[in-house]
């Protein structure tokens, strides 16, 4: 790895020097995570460039080949794994500046990696009347790049399911680390070598998205007395196939009384909150299916309300963002990943919460999957030592919910903790000397490992 | 029943005095059944009014209302069932004229009665890239008002449900037959009482539904040797969520090459044949999950083709065209409609073409309910007598698959065989003198029927 060689190779593209800002280039949430946090607190890049386009990504991947400099590409650094943290230094490559829409056409979009969500979906309204059908909820922060090669789904997938399915991605043209980079254009079945491969394997440096039409959606915010009502709400709203809507979240007592802030005024400890976005014109029908649950409270409609303090965008509470408004009053929260999956789902939710509430609280958010409504459980974990959130993942799997454990690093063990054979093939054509974002592939160091211990990188940097 | 005095008031309005047009409003496609056919041939009404707008439709019913003149409202005449013939004469009020697009929102239009399916479409598509969400396969010939009033799903269906299902139609303006008709705006649970109500209970002058963006449907045809294997197809290309569809279509074999006559020329007598529209955005998406059933075979679509001789749009074969096309080869074809519900569909299905193939020779569409992928069956049936057809009917509900029965002209026995309170509530307050389309509802007429035979109004017109 020599260092100086590949800066001074790049001296006349824009590097970063500052130490702070290097600093903070080579962070992410993974501190969500007390496992995380202690494991990856001191990893620091030795330097960040920026490039500004397509050639400048290629120029910075082959000098960087040449000298052995690891790559960890950055988007806008809002994954909550470590994804983007350069486990062995190296160079952090932030694409900050490839952000432009190319062309937005009925149905479609194509954008640079680097392009904020939310600028994306502004660019897409604007030109259009359409939007992403799907975004993290950090829409705000994050970058389209980044939600690719690192989440899953977000909101809108309740209607879309995940970034994975067909359909959800068209098409990716992806930069090689070799010593000559090629570039590739990838669509249907290869697009699922670089897709949520933590850019392992190859940068993307262009994206086509389908897009869905732009509404200005309702969101909402419903109460009740019974969680499972509430539930099965969420889960009968998704159901009906005529009412549109963009995102359903269940989350259990008395997460919205201690930790949403805005909304506590409204609510009671015992009250189960739904967050809510549905398109206008189905504001008739859900409004219909509301009625047939008079349990059930409508207290928040951003169309028309009378509260003192507007809550800000409903999404902002839900998939990541719960936990993060848990932590941020109660710094001892972490979180859980569970699919509950079709048709046991209800089961084994109230199994889970009979089993672990209030230590694990529910936060579901309604998921479609293979043509079903199921929920993606986002559970906030009062954590006490890792050997108790083994447990916890362990009562989960033993009941036969799946568990991606959002406090490991690498893609297998935050996955199916299987080797994904598209990911590591391309790897090894597309990254021959291992210098993508090394450490996050354990197939790749490690074909033998059995996940019976968390999976620790050899050559991550030592803390000081 | 005073026609001359009733005519004699009317008769500033648009009256139509001509025999053979009196006779071809007073008719639909009920001839598709042979039991109909038997029962509604010589059924015409005394005069028909065409109002321009909804103040001239209620002068209609005021007038009629006056003179107990039984009223019987028509869109296009397109309906399967007589459900627009006037059993008892009387007037046929034709709502032509009221073919006004009102507004066109982001999600929604406002629109008259009388607009030819096609013709809203056109209105929507030119002002906002937006489409209705589903249309009946009469999209060129039938109106929007007909559709509600007497159909149930069908182009679009495969993603949103059939108009029943909440947030599919938005609103109704309905004007009721009284000495006074009163205006009524339905919504929400309120849009049950008139729906899929033949007009026996209220005039709808004014609709409001629910848009989709309009875009250029690729539409397609697949062959399969294999009818299970392109039925199991159809129902997994519907449960890919991120793959926007329109129609997925599953003819058994031999109906395209005995009954399609352009498609005949490309398929062989043992090819099952599915019928696909897919958005151009979804096109990549489609194409991988295809290449995963190598079996199968793309032979055209619609924007890439080498066909000597255009197929037309695809749509034109599906949903209740498939009859129609089979009808013109052979006369003595017939139909049933089946529900071929989840979760059993695809057992079901096989089941009844294991017992019934090929006297009935299945055609299947693909149909969204309850959030669930299932079949609407709208089999083709070869026709020798009314009791080897009840038979079959038979055979399917001891399956277990419901049957809506074609060959009836009631709303009950074309339905679920039950009276919906809504309905019959509804029109005792709305029409009392039970003028609105008479003999539709048995409910109306005698609520202790048992359904142990076809029932027959006693009040139908004697055939010469
Ligand atoms: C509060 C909060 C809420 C969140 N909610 C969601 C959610 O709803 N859904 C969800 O999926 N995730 C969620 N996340 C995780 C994360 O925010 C998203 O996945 C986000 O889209 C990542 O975008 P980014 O630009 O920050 O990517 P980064 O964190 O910068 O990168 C993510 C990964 O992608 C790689 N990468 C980035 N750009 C490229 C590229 N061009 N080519 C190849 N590899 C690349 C990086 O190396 C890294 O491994 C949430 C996180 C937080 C903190
Ligand atoms: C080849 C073919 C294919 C078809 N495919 C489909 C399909 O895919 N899906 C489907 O649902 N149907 C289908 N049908 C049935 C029929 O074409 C549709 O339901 C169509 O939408 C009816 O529209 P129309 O204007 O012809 O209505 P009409 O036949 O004129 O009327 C239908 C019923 O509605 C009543 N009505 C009409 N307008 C009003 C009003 N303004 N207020 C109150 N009552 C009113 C009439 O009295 C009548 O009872 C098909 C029929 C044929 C012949």
């Amino acid at each position: 790895m020599n260092i100086d060689a590949a800066k001074a190779a790049l001296a006349h593209l824009d590097i970063d020097e500052k130490e702070a800002s290097i600093r903070a280039s080579s962070r992410d949430f993974f501190w969500y995570s007390p496992v995380l946090k202690d494991r990856l607190d001191h990893v620091v890049a030795d330097f960040v460039v920026r490039p500004r386009n397509e050639a400048e990504v290629i120029e910075v991947l082959k000098v960087c080949y040449h000298h052995d400099v690891p790559v960890t590409t950055r988007g806008a650094g809002t994954g909550n794994y470590g994804q983007a943290m350069p486990l062995e230094g190296g160079c952090v490559m932030h694409l900050r500046w490839m952000d432009k829409v190319k062309a937005v056409h009925p149905g479609r979009v194509i954008v640079e990696p680097g392009c904020l969500l939310k600028d994306l979906d502004a660019a897409c309204k604007e030109q259009s009347g359409q939007e992403i059908r799907m975004f993290s909820s950090t829409w705000a922060t994050a970058t389209i790049g980044g939600f690719i090669a690192g989440g899953s789904g977000g909101v809108g997938s309740c209607t879309w399911g995940s970034l994975r399915d067909l359909g959800n991605i068209i098409r990716l043209r992806v930069v090689t680390m070799e010593e000559e980079p090629r570039i590739l254009e990838f669509r249907g079945e290869e697009l699922a070598r670089v897709s949520h491969a933590y850019g392992t394997n190859g940068i993307i440096t262009e994206i086509e998205m389908p897009l869905a039409p732009a509404y200005d959606w309702v969101e909402m915010f419903v109460t009740s007395k019974d969680f499972m009502a509430a539930t099965r709400f969420a889960q009968d709203l998704a159901n009906e196939d005529g009412i549109l809507i963009k995102l359903a979240t269940v989350f259990e007592a008395p997460v919205a009384k201690d930790y949403f802030q805005r909304v506590a005024p409204h609510v009671e400890a015992d009250d189960t909150l739904i967050g809510l976005m549905v398109a206008p014109h189905s504001m008739d029908g859900f409004q219909t299916l509301l009625g047939r649950s008079p349990a059930l409270n409508l207290i928040y409609r951003s169309d028309d309300h009378d509260w003192d303090r507007s809550p800000g965008t409903v999404f902002e509470y839900g998939w990541n963002h719960t936990t993060l408004r848990a932590l941020k009053v109660d710094p001892s929260i972490t979180y859980l990943q569970v699919r509950f999956g079709y048709p046991n789902q209800l089961d084994l939710i109230e199994k889970m919460r009979e089993a672990l509430s209030p230590e694990v609280l529910h936060h579901l958010e309604v998921l479609k999957e293979g043509g079903k409504v199921m929920f993606a459980g986002l559970s906030l974990v009062k954590f006490t030592t890792e050997e108790r959130l083994d447990e916890i993942v362990k009562i989960h799997e033993d009941a036969g919910a799946m568990v991606f454990n959002p406090h490991r690093y690498t893609l297998e063990e935050g996955g199916r903790q299987t080797v994904d054979d598209r990911q590591l093939k391309f790897k090894r054509e597309a990254d021959p000397k291992g210098l993508l974002n090394p450490g996050k592939m354990i197939a790749w160091d490690d074909p033998d490992f059995d996940f019976a211990e968390m999976y620790s990188y050899p050559k991550i940097q030592a803390a000081e």
